[in-house]
């Protein structure tokens, strides 16, 4: 049974000092404070709650720094990005996959993130003709988890069209393709293949958006795994909003909320393009809004109002999404800065008991966890050993404790002053070390060399 | 005579390959493409020029993280951080800022800087009485500036009133305070200290703001070293902006540009609050205006209009400023991203022929030197050698070359990826070494522990 001892710990009613964690398989047993440090313990600096990484696309680590560029025409936007993805991924094999997975996997341990929740998409063959194994993307996936050891929550994409008029699978989208019996095996496959992983690990049901899944398949989909966890990429760009409401006669977030029983296992990811009115009845659903803030920076989604959400309860958490960056604290300062360029304001998301950094720590971790299906999110008995320790002997840390210690992680740091990292219970990073970094970086490094130079 | 021999560089006509960069004292005397390493070469994988840090309060960086919280009242705000930093600032000694700023240059070398222009208003003890030598701030200054070997443009602040209506100097600021004579000794001593570091490094003058300046001193100020870097705060707050409006009648960019002989050896720091035209006739003065975007949106200034600005020919460069992270790559793709972010694109500033990420690189290079004085910011003879050179061998690197890894760097990176740094021909870091940083470093945590614990 391992044991940790940490100088400063963030528990549900606040900072505690001089804490130890007992952990009995993949939870956390007990949680005692103001003791010494027994004997054996592994000494943790600030021991915080690891948030989930609820959104990612493995995959398009690899296009990181390719598509900043003006796109054909002069002009660039979402839209032209996605093109310049799909003809991307289409050179992909499985073992490219993989690869690039524990790559991206590897990364978010490092920053912080001791599960991720993988919306996965890129199901079949170039051409769209399914695997031998039709599940054999899945499979790979949950390779890579299996090789890190971060906590997999697999979400088998339902991808059905070319848009909200019904039109097929364009080139490029071919790839995702599924009607809803083939998606029902492929949903069985990838479950056979998590069974292998630790207990932790799990799947859910993920239908794309609204412009690829149509209402009655949605419907189909939310029946599927009752209780699972269920995600959908919703309202992040003007354009699909148009298409949306022309389509379907409301705005995404309203449509949603007006068709479908929202509930607190649904995440909805983005949602950048909502209005004050859908934020605040979002808030009131119990659901996870699934904010991606460097993604929707780089790809110039918007600014979601975490502020006024928030305020009325909302939940949230982050994703690293188009993987452009895997940095879960400069996740979170893109977060609160967007709002305080958005609002001209300073500590945007703190209250008055908690900084800035705490909130959106502590927020994060809730909602990633929630989003993840995982019973973690807080270092409380019971939950799931999912825990990161800061280096407080850094030079930024030097004479700070609590909320400004975390503050100075957040907004002066980044990945460099996580230590070590529990992924339930799985001790993945020890100094800064996962022992397997440097095969899955060399094979990474050998599969882009040759996707970019063969 | 030290050469470097680089497998890629970006020189003035675009990207060349086996480059041979020969140095002669502080300056690049040659530079050959397409021959082999010469005996004894410094081998960098990726060769850029290094741009000047054009804006930084160093000791700011003691406050990194310490202000994320709510002020009083339960409101935050740019006048609510500002209040923090001055009852923070009265707490520092010289021995004190000497240990800040040397930490603060070490970690913009080790970001990409070769230089720094120290925008440096903190000159008395106290209280507002001077130091028996009256540049005794300055000297610590130059000396955290020697004992890391970054470039020094050195600018002393005018600081004389403690708003447009000519109240005196608030509680807090009476450390910054000067009239015209004592800033002309100031001048002079802080003039002294710098002719005694390396040739390259120079000071300047800088009026605070033109809250702080009244428009005759501003005159006489901009009359006192004729030729010689002249920086000012201009237009980052709205409260500023009504402030000057109603004491002047113009707005602060239109006011400066109408009763200000405005050219190329003006910096203008933020400009944030810039109206269009007001945008576009600053581009056509030649004047570089000083972009702070992390400390823009950590403070809620608000988004420049870098877009039509560059497109109109405007010069600009970067600045850590509050170095509440100091981080070339974020800096510049902060900028980046809040112009898509504003204008709903992607690939805001790049053109038909350069990624994102090589107009940022260039144009923070050009900019950056032009602000600070130096004849830099491009690798061509007889420039001075300020260079930094990026590892090629990361696996963000693999299969990249040109335009992709630099916008690898930018976009999915940060300073990890600096492997070697020159200032003015001086060789700061070696595999991203500095030779003196656990010793500056160690300093820095015992300086702070004091501080914040004290």
């Amino acid at each position: 049974m391992a044991t940790i001892w940490a100088r400063q710990a963030l528990l549900p009613g606040g900072w505690a000092r001089e804490v130890t964690v007992r952990l009995a398989g993949d939870r956390i047993a007990e949680v005692t404070a103001g003791t010494p440090a027994p004997a054996g313990a592994r000494a943790a600096g600030i021991l915080l709650p690891a948030p989930a990484n609820l959104h990612s696309h493995a995959f398009q680590r690899a296009m990181a720094g390719l598509t900043e560029r003006r796109g054909e025409g002069g002009e660039d936007s979402f839209w032209t990005w996605r093109r310049q993805m799909f003809a991307f991924l289409d050179r992909l094999s499985p073992d490219d996959v993989e690869a690039i997975a524990a790559f991206a996997f590897l990364e978010m341990i490092a920053a912080g993130h001791a599960a991720v929740a993988e919306f996965h998409y890129l199901h079949h063959a170039p051409g769209g003709r399914p695997y031998a194994d039709p599940a054999e993307m899945s499979a790979r996936i949950a390779a890579a988890a299996a090789a890190t050891g971060i906590g997999l929550t697999l979400l088998p994409v339902l991808y059905m069209q070319g848009g909200c008029d019904g039109r097929p699978l364009a080139r490029g989208q071919d790839r995702f393709g599924n009607d809803l019996d083939r998606f029902a095996r492929l949903l069985e496959g990838a479950e056979a293949v998590v069974a292998a992983l630790p207990g932790d690990c799990r799947t859910g049901v993920a239908p794309h958006s609204l412009r690829a899944v149509p209402p009655a398949a949605l419907a189909a989909a939310a029946a599927l795994r009752p209780g699972a966890p269920f995600h959908m990429h919703l309202a992040e760009q003007t354009g699909e909003v148009v298409e949306v409401e022309a389509a379907l006669g409301a705005r995404p977030v309203a449509w949603i909320l007006d068709h479908a029983a929202v509930d607190g296992r649904w995440c909805l990811v983005h949602c950048t393009q909502s209005e004050r009115a859908e934020t605040l009845a979002l808030a009131a659903t119990g659901a996870v809004v699934g904010l991606c803030p460097i993604t929707e920076s780089s790809l110039g989604d918007g600014i979601f109002d975490a502020v006024a959400y928030t305020a009325a309860g909302g939940r949230w958490g982050v994703g690293s999404d188009s993987n452009i960056r895997i940095a879960l604290a400069e996740e979170l300062r893109t977060l609160e800065y967007s709002q305080r360029l958005r609002d001209r304001t300073r500590a945007a998301l703190a209250t008055p008991a908690r900084s800035t950094g705490r909130v959106l720590l502590e927020t994060a971790a809730a909602g990633g966890a929630g989003a993840a299906g995982r019973d973690a999110g807080m270092i409380a008995p019971g939950r799931l050993a999912d825990l990161v320790a800061l280096n407080d002997s850094h030079p930024d840390m030097a004479g700070r404790a609590g909320d400004t210690a975390l503050d100075a992680w957040i907004f002066a740091r980044d990945g460099g002053l996580v230590r070590d990292l529990w992924s339930a219970g799985r001790h993945l990073l020890r100094d800064g070390v996962h022992p397997r970094a440097a095969a899955i970086t060399a094979a990474y490094a050998a599969t882009m060399a040759r996707l970019l130079t063969g």
